[in-house]
C-alpha cells in the first residue's frame, strides 16, 4: 500500500501537535515516524538528546519522502526545554503505574488534541526511547498519559508504529466522521490564559528553592519523588498564568519568616 | 514505547482475520508486519511468492518477538492459491479507480471482519508490495477495497504501517472500545486515593490561615477572590489524599519562620 501524489504538496497543518521523541535510538525510526506524522498530516517533530546525534542520514533513508519533516525537526538537551512553549503535553505509555494523572485512549487522545488546538493552544505528545520507554521523570511533564487500546500479551510496539497509530487518530479527529463531543473544558477569560511549560517550571524552581532553603527537601533519598510530586500536581488540569503568579506570591509571601531570619534548624527553640 | 510482558503468552485469536502480503520485497517489513499483527492480536499471516524467498532472517530481527506468526506463516505461488480457503477478502488500497467495488474505512473493515468471524467464516486482507502496491487482477480477488481515511498529499504508507492500522481498528472493533472516546479517567494506585472534599477544604483552610498570618491575604477587598482562585486551582484534576498531605508539609515548612517569629510586619528590616 503505497504510492504518493507526484507533485502534491505536503499540506502541513501548522496548528497540528508536536510530535516529541525523547532521547530516539535508530535514525531509521526517527525517518518512519516523520513519513507516518505526515501520513496523519502532523508536521512539527522535536527531537531529545537524539543518541546519535542529528542530522542522521537513516532518518532521510526511511522517511520516503517526508523530507520536509526532517527538515524542520529541531534538537533539544532536555524534553523541559523541548516543551518549554507548549501548553499541553501527552505522555504515550503502555502501562502507566504509580502515576496519577489522566489516561486517555489514542482515539481520546486525538479528540482532545483538535479540541486544544480548536482554541489555539500549542499541544505536544512524547514518545519514549525504543527499549525503555518513558521515564518517570519524562511522565511527570505530561498533563495527561495516552495508553493504546492494544493486545496486552504483545506490548512490543515500534516506535513509529506507536507515532502512526496517533497520526491516524489525529486525521480521524479532523475528519468529523466520528469525532465523539468534545470533553467540558476550563474556560478561559480575557484577563488569562494557560501557562505555558516553561511558566510552570519558573513556578516550581521557585517553590524548590524555598524547600531546599527550608530544609522541607532535606531528605536526599525521598527529594526526586517528593519534587516529582509537586511537578505531577502542578500539571494536572490547566494551570493559568494568573494563578501561576498568585502562586509564586504565596511561596514568597509564606518564605518570607525564614528569608529574614536566615535558615532556621528544625529543632530550633523560639527565642 | 516499548516493552513487553515477560511470560505472557501471545493469545493468539485463531478466529482473527488473515494478513496476506502479496509480493513483498523486504524481510524486515515482513517481520515489522508481524509484529503489529501481535499488536493487534491477529495471527494469520500468508505470503504470496515474497521476492526474497522464505524464510528470510531480517524478519525475524524485526519481529520483535512475534516469532510465532513468522513460524506459522504459510508461502504461497500465487493469490488465488493464498486466499481458497477464505470466505471474505479485503484489499487495501490508497487510491481505488477503475473498480467498481464496496470501499471501506480501516474502521469499517474491522467491523465487517467481526462480524464475518462471528459468523465462523474466514476472512483474508491484502497488503500489496511496497513500491508497486496491488494490482487490478489483486484487486479483483477481493470482494471490498479498503482504503484509509489519511493524508491524500502523502500516500506513501509502509507496508507495516498499513498493517499496524488494521490491526488496531480490529482490536478496537473486539474491544468495545470503538465507543465515543471515554472521559479522562484517573488511574488509582494502592499507594493513595482521590482527596475528599473535606480533605481538600481541610487543607484549604491551613493555606489561608498561614496567609492571613503572612499578611498575604490582606487586602479585605481582594480576599475572596484570591481564596476562589486557590480552592478552583485545587479542584481542577483530581488531587489525591498524599499529595494533600505533601502540600500540608509544604506550607507548614515554608511558614515556618513566621510562626518561630510571630508576625511579621511588611517592611520590617532585617535584624
Amino acid at each position: 500500500m503505497t504510492g504518493r501524489e507526484g507533485g502534491a504538496p505536503l499540506g502541513p497543518d501548522l496548528h497540528a501537535p508536536v510530535v516529541v521523541l525523547v532521547r530516539p535510538q535508530l535514525g531509521e525510526n526517527i525517518g518512519a515516524a516523520a513519513r507516518a506524522m505526515a501520513n496523519g498530516g502532523l508536521f512539527h517533530l522535536r527531537l531529545v538528546a537524539p543518541r546519535d546525534g542529528w542530522p542522521l542520514e537513516a532518518a532521510w533513508r526511511t522517511a520516503s519522502g517526508a523530507d520536509r519533516i526532517l527538515e524542520a525537526a529541531t534538537v533539544h538537551a532536555t524534553l523541559a526545554e523541548a516543551v518549554a512553549d507548549l501548553h499541553h503535553v501527552f505522555a504515550t505509555c503502555p502501562r502507566p503505574r504509580h502515576v496519577i494523572k489522566p489516561v486517555l485512549t489514542a482515539r481520546g487522545a486525538a479528540s482532545e488534541l483538535r479540541e486544544i488546538a480548536g482554541r489555539g493552544l500549542a499541544a505536544g505528545v512524547l514518545f519514549g526511547p525504543e527499549r525503555a520507554g518513558l521515564d518517570n521523570d519524562d511522565m511527570a511533564a505530561a498533563d495527561g498519559l495516552v495508553r493504546y487500546p492494544l493486545n496486552p500479551a504483545f506490548m512490543s510496539l515500534n516506535l513509529a508504529q506507536a507515532v502512526m497509530v496517533l497520526a491516524y487518530e489525529w486525521w480521524l479527529a479532523g475528519d468529523g466522521s466520528d469525532a465523539p463531543a468534545p470533553p467540558p473544558r476550563t474556560l478561559m477569560t480575557n484577563e488569562t490564559r494557560v501557562a505555558t511549560k516553561a511558566e510552570l517550571e519558573g513556578f516550581l524552581a521557585h517553590l524548590i528553592d524555598e524547600l531546599d532553603a527550608s530544609g522541607f527537601l532535606r531528605n536526599a533519598a525521598k527529594r526526586p519523588g517528593m519534587v516529582r510530586n509537586l511537578r505531577h500536581l502542578l500539571q494536572r488540569g490547566e494551570v493559568t498564568e494568573q494563578e501561576l503568579r498568585t502562586l509564586h506570591g504565596v511561596v514568597t509571601e509564606l518564605a518570607r519568616g525564614r528569608r529574614l531570619r536566615g535558615r532556621l534548624e528544625p529543632d530550633m527553640p523560639d527565642p
